[in-house]
């Protein structure tokens, strides 16, 4: 087993993130202590049946203790008074840090709770599926995707340099920005996106004109895509709207304003207008794809329940120019 | 070689559904000639290199020369232009059918180009990638997928069952349904979404405070889904809009009420009520997944580029309450 940045990792909270951070951190190979705790007596349970960590304590008190990393895996809004809690229990020397999706709020929820000598050290890894809870975590959930650290002024480098360390030891890249920016690009990539997927799944689910089983049998023509973003946990997504209010709502704002400009192209039958922005928007997916951030395989690659044939290998090249689709 | 629904099938238009059409015809071992033709002459090129049909023609009015079946698999807009065109050349009893994504305007379109004795069998298989061209169709796309047909007035019933047939036997799941009904559950399931997600594409793009690389690396939460469903056919979608306005605008107006109302619950707070909506929308990911239309496996299933190990089972239910996440 080779040297761990920690000799001691615990957990609080063990969702999607937290448990497959322990499958990481076995597939690393550390010799690790990794003890945690969840609010949930069944998600207590589950994790001890499954053996996810060395040791799953009832109270978060006793999993910190001896802890030399404590991660903080549960939702914005409790972030501030789990670190209450654990407060009087943290070693000294000891690293708090967290994986919420939100930083400007949760430094300001943490910090007034820390104790001399225990740094915070806010991270947000960018991985995640629809599923969730203990059993869904998988070791290779942050290959190659990005963790985004916001430290904050006075933090030792050698400290945060240590959390870089574990984070690229179980795969991801490893950025540093300030926590507003922060905030203010998930915005971006991740809550308006999730907000504006959650809203369209709602209006479907409404619909009376249009039944239940059309709008399941029929989405595969774009909407299911929604779908799955809109399956993601509500607790944790409740919080990180409340949490990331300023920038979530700048942004959707301007997606405001620029549907409307869309809309109105619809309606006065502006097709310039409507095939230059949809031209406009190939450019960046195929960023994300060089960048390596998703697959070029059609359909992400997913496979129907029926298909007996693969789909073309993803370096088939797309024509510039089609006439059918 | 089983026998076909029909001996001849013609497309005018090679791209991603003609080219999967084209696949599927011979993995379902039918004795059929294939003739195709494309506006565009690198389109036909390509055609021609790649073996797709028996016999690619520069003219539609040669491709559809003896044919039993012409499918129509150009942008919507073409539609008419292009059963103008082929009109005098049709074989009488022919069917002509298309596989335009909205059905009313495209039979107010063709219809009046009609001659006696030729079958117009509007329909609208749901299924596409992101990929267009000749080069990015292949057999299995039609797969557990449904095909809509909107079969109009006066049309011989043993010729609507016919193509019902063909579409089956390619592996489809058929079902029929008004035009007008069918623009409207389109206009929900994919017309409003795309919309939604070019939009928000467009929007990331914009953002001068956001830079290009940190939209690109940062989209795996949440972001490259969107982008996805906005790397689709510009011109292909441009007439989708142009020719579904009503119904999409409809939608476009539900969903722009939703999102305030949403809006205003992050502006004042109202966590219960961003709580209660994200818990409504998961069941509709339920049953699309009971309904074989996607798949289970967390994140689609797909797979990163670094990614060495697999994710875990689809078949592991998630808990039914997560702390992390």
């Amino acid at each position: 087993m080779s040297r761990p940045p920690y000799d001691h990792v615990a957990f609080i909270g063990l969702g999607l993130i937290a448990s497959s951070m322990c499958h990481a951190i076995r597939a690393a190979g550390w010799d690790c202590t990794i003890t945690g705790t969840a609010r949930s007596a069944e998600t207590r349970d589950i994790a001890r049946e499954i053996g996810l960590c060395d040791r799953v304590t009832d109270s978060a008190a006793e999993a910190v203790e001896g802890a030399d990393l404590v991660v903080l895996c549960v939702p914005v809004g409790a972030m501030g008074g789990v670190m209450e809690e654990i407060a009087p229990h943290l070693k000294p020397g000891a690293t708090v840090s967290d994986v919420g999706s939100v930083k400007g709020a949760v430094i300001e929820a943490v910090t007034p709770h820390l104790p001399d000598g225990v740094w915070f050290i806010p991270a947000h890894p960018l991985a995640g599926t629809e599923h969730s809870g203990p059993r869904s975590g998988f070791a290779t959930l942050f290959q190659n995707r990005w963790c985004l650290m916001t430290p904050i002024e006075g933090t030792p480098e050698a400290e945060v340099a240590r959390l870089d360390r574990f984070w690229t030891g179980i795969g991801a890249n490893v950025d540093m920005m300030d926590a507003d920016h922060h905030d203010l690009v998930l915005a971006v990539t991740s809550h308006a996106p999730h907000l504006i997927a959650y809203t369209m799944v709602g209006v479907a689910d409404d619909l009376r004109r249009v039944t239940a089983s059309e709008v399941i049998n029929y989405s595969a023509a774009g909407f299911r895509d929604f779908t799955r973003i809109a399956a993601s946990d509500p607790t944790m997504w409740r919080d990180v709207f409340l949490n990331n209010k300023a920038a979530t709502l700048e942004i959707l704002g301007r997606f405001t304003e620029e549907l409307f400009a869309l809309q109105r192209a619809i309606r006065t039958g502006d097709g310039d207008h409507l095939f230059d922005y949809f031209t406009r928007t190939r450019d960046i997916r195929r960023g994300i794809i060089d960048a390596g951030q998703d697959t070029d395989a059609p359909d992400f690659g997913r496979v129907g329940p029926d298909t007996s044939k693969a789909a073309p290998a993803a370096d088939t090249p797309p024509a510039k120019r089609s006439q059918g689709g």
